[in-house]
């Protein structure tokens, strides 16, 4: 019952808090033999990291992970992998406002109501910053399945800002590491870029859609009715912080759609079967149908913000409250890289548990 | 690795065919001294059982559910409870086309991808026959709650069908009884009722959205990083046949929303905080804050339609289908009770994992 | 948090009390494709079946086993298999005393603490009763062994009873099957019947060692901390009903062993490395060394015996009771059967498990 | 499926080897609201430290074990506690003989076949150091106890040295803390002193049997088919290194005894039921039943021993190896703590998990 974790071989618990000493995952079912270097680790977590330009929070941590266990000159040997990263950036400051008031929008009242203590300081646990960890997770999952199924690309990237979306006829590939938003449409990158400014400057913030691609996937991972790909695909995704909604595929909008609509057909190539189009996502009854896996979420706006809202005080006082500090006007940002570290963690687990389910027992279709 | 399996500690794994002689929940974890009938549970199975009105499969089964074990003297005893359905109409008939055919939009190619074998007789293990067993486990869980939750009230009811939503300022508890779609908006019911028919006629289905509600959940229940309420309720809608979208709270929308908008105000009533507005659905950090739980999902249409597509043989022949049979229009129509059933699962299950975590631990605001 | 299952990645739930309608077991995680009929589980249950002698209880149970899900046209499909077995030999009989005296040494006390109410009729979930599940996981589990590592032979016997130990310098395969005390010395068997019969007539009973020895595990199975081989094979021996002592290798007289004695010597064979001695029953770090896996469990008495016991009523009386009925006076004889279904179980698993998380990566001694 | 954890709700994941930078326990769902300080901890980490005195393993590390999540001001928040342990007295030293060589009774081999990559610095993974992580994440499970149960004492001593064992009539607890052994008998502990010393110096080690009981444990925790209480103790005591044998109560010595001699008879006391004797260990059914909790376990000798043994190397070679370094005579003494961490760890389990199954619906014996 280990609520921290996710994922059932390749196993992930994060552990910190954002003003602690040091936050990290720690990682059981690794495959061992898996090349792995913390400058492998640091190139995703350098991703997400904060403080990179006006648009994220100016927090500076260096976000460096160091691996202290489960790895052996360069190669995972099969044991629990920690993955460890200090904060530093703990700036001294006054709590005592936050620790008597709840944000709204803010886990502050529930972890209160639940355990009668909180960290508060910066959140403490449910804050944004751990997601760091599963960044660092995600890394040594991308790496797995670098090594396991060479085909497989996961990218991440954002598909709507506020109530502005993409234009999906500009959508480039290579736009998105162009501009800060991981935006695959130039224009609509340069069109956040003075809209966030805006909210910005007056101390608001706004959400954001983040889609997330994995290519290259094989046909048949997945399980067909609780621990689906899909619904594993969509815990991921909503766990993390902030996230309200998800989809796989056409997603609400399938409700739109009458079935002759919806039915993706089926015809064969030399390569094996392939689809007319792709509303289900790439998952049918919980299993992987070799087409690009599809998942969206959409990230609700930081509560942090420098208006002022009404709340209460933990001795049920009636008050204001304005949120200073270093904050994010568009969380939904950094939220792309860990989008694409939660893909890694769950496409590298469904494989590993189909091979020791099923190994070499799957159909093939045709003579190819 | 129980991937039949869902909740921590009410754990249901779920099991049986389509077309086999039966199917059924084992439900490990009840609490003891949960006073239960078969007929308890029957009354929610009614409610799910097909071929009530034209708008449902035609499949006739009662749908009778026997309690195998763990309830002693009309109280469950804390034993596994075994909850069985027999399958009485599984109608003979050619399986020839569909053994060898993948029907579009269905798991029938996946599930041949990754076992290497299917029960291909009406969708075997993948039909949404398998929900009955989700909706007699709910029944326990809803009779647990009453003892062990009184204020807790679980209504699911359709908010759209294809394109057509609700009229929210027509909203009517009672009008959810008293149509066949489960629709709070008595206009909207007879106006999908045209609309349903006419497809039903035409050979086709429509996808919907559903809206399950959960009122008089205290503060509390939850956890804050993957175990989260908000994480296990959208795993558990997304694990319901043919979801493809979960939403919690504004979902979607909010990505649309400022951070000013967004924040639910909070201030102190006679009987705790209250909330000016519930964009976070009742969920904070993963952990509920009192309010009403609201979740939405979308159903897409039903792949068996009478229209032909095109679709690929297990030897790899390009073929057409047309899947006859006997098949809900709308799927979304009977996926109301299934909702419920897993909402019921999911707040008693973390009523007890907070009781065991937290025992009485939890904060209070304010001296009421 | 599904306390009445067991297994990782082939995790069998068994459900039922020693006079409901049935019994059972759930397994969900059974690779495909695994040739299986009811005939074949069967063989293993008729084995285990009350009622073949006079050292066992005059119950009488066909204890036919039912296929309800997860075989098509005699094959796993990969969906859970649901394996019931129905009750028909719960004869009537007057449950009053029963119901308000505690049995000395039964578990009536510890569940009535638990959970305020117990099914009181024959030890309803606490009967031996429910190992007749857990045999046909077995006969599953040795299925798919069959399939997946045919070189896999387990073997139950028993070792001691009462204070009678068997002399291993007349160790006999072939007697095993050949006296109704699955004893591999025929001296021994001969002994036991007359030492038997006489406590059978006193009214008494008598406990047990049973060794169960699986032979062609290869070499590498386990996990080294907590999922440890040998860990999962203790846990499933003490798990069965009445077991009080588990031992891998020379188990206790380990303790009495120097260093040097307890090293078991390694050298090279054509066939790779082989061992002179097996101190460490074929598990070295949890993980399997390619040796016979070899485990002892000790057997306590039956607790239902015909002198009379002190004991207290529900109400807090002082009272005697004596136990009537159909029990067996070495309920040890039915746990061989039993012991050897849960190796079969737990070395499935961990082959399941290594396959998913190890794949081909594990270490080559030499060139052979 | 995370193979380094243990516990259901206090859930205990070890991680690190032996000569990396750190080792630790990431600790998810301890109770909120329980003090705790890094000197807490350590004073059971003291217990287990090496280098104490000549009958340990000279080996100097300060243990000293860093709490970096999961406590705020001094008490636990509800949110993962990690606690890392760093190694400083890895001395360099040439591994070249051991990375080729396998030592006989170690796990060298198993781990190569498995994993086909292995740390085998000072045993890396299946190193004894591990336990150091299990006795932290044991003193943290104790302070929970002193808080939610504080009438259970949990007490770890050795009853036995190679074939020495205690005599029975001499235990005086207090003894206990005043020996390097351990050891409730004064005589045997002088006794042992000599015969270790003359092992210790002709490069050899020895056996030993390790019994733990837990006082005050309330009736009515543990469960009754596989999460059993007793299943648990014995697992977690069969995942400790070197463990080959586990005993409940009577453990072995219950084969040899009759029905009526084993039955432990009831009768009722001001206090509540009481027993006659305890051939059960305080375990009936796999449930608690308020008496004394007794276990042992059997360890069985270090197998890092001056002898000169048998072995191949990784090539397949035969060859001869002796093991330098700086080991334990009699691993057994070390395992002490680890005993008693883990059935601390095991407790809280059980009472976390009856917490939230069961609530207050056990059942009361009389008016008391």
């Amino acid at each position: 019952m280990s609520l921290n974790s996710f994922g059932h071989l390749f196993r992930v618990t994060t552990w910190g808090e954002s003003h602690g000493p040091a936050l990290g995952a720690t990682v059981d079912g690794c495959p061992p033999g898996i090349n792995i270097t913390e400058d492998m680790l640091q190139t995703w977590l350098d991703k997400r990291k904060p403080g990179q330009n006006k648009y994220t929070t100016q927090r500076r941590e260096a976000d460096a992970v160091r691996i202290l266990s489960g790895v052996f000159e360069g190669k995972t040997t099969g044991t629990p992998i920690q993955l460890m990263i200090e904060n530093t950036d703990q700036r001294s400051k006054d709590y005592s406002e936050i620790s008597q008031k709840f944000r709204p929008g803010h886990a502050d009242i529930t972890y209160w109501q639940k355990y009668g203590i909180r960290d508060y300081r910066g959140g403490g646990r449910s804050s944004a910053r751990e997601t760091a960890a599963r960044v660092a997770a995600g890394g040594l999952a991308r790496a797995a399945l670098t090594q396991l199924l060479p085909g497989v690309q996961i990218k991440g990237y954002m598909v709507q800002m506020g109530p502005r979306g993409i234009d999906r006829t500009l959508f480039d590939d290579e736009a998105i590491e162009q501009n800060p938003f991981w935006c695959p449409d130039p224009e609509a990158a340069e069109n956040w870029a003075g809209y966030l400014d805006g909210l910005r400057k007056s101390g608001d913030s706004v959400g954001a859609v983040i889609e997330v691609v994995a290519r290259g996937v094989p046909a048949g991972l997945g399980a067909p009715i609780y621990g689906k790909l899909d619904t594993d695909i969509t815990a991921a995704m909503m766990s993390i912080n902030a996230v309200k909604a998800v989809e796989i595929g056409d997603g609400m909008a399938s409700a739109c759609l009458t079935g002759t609509e919806n039915a993706d057909e089926i015809s064969m190539s030399p390569d094996g079967p392939v689809f007319s189009s792709n509303h289900a996502g790439g998952i049918l009854g919980g299993i992987s149908s070799g087409q690009e896996i599809v998942t969206r979420f959409a990230v609700k706006p930081t509560s942090s913000i420098l208006n002022t809202r009404k709340t209460v005080t933990i001795d049920g006082q009636n008050t204001e409250i304005i949120t200073k500090g270093r904050h994010d006007p568009c969380v939904g940002i950094r939220a792309v890289p860990v989008g694409e570290a939660m893909m890694a963690c769950v496409i590298l687990d469904h494989y590993l548990l189909h091979r020791g389910q099923i190994g070499d027992a799957g159909g093939k279709i045709g003579s190819q």
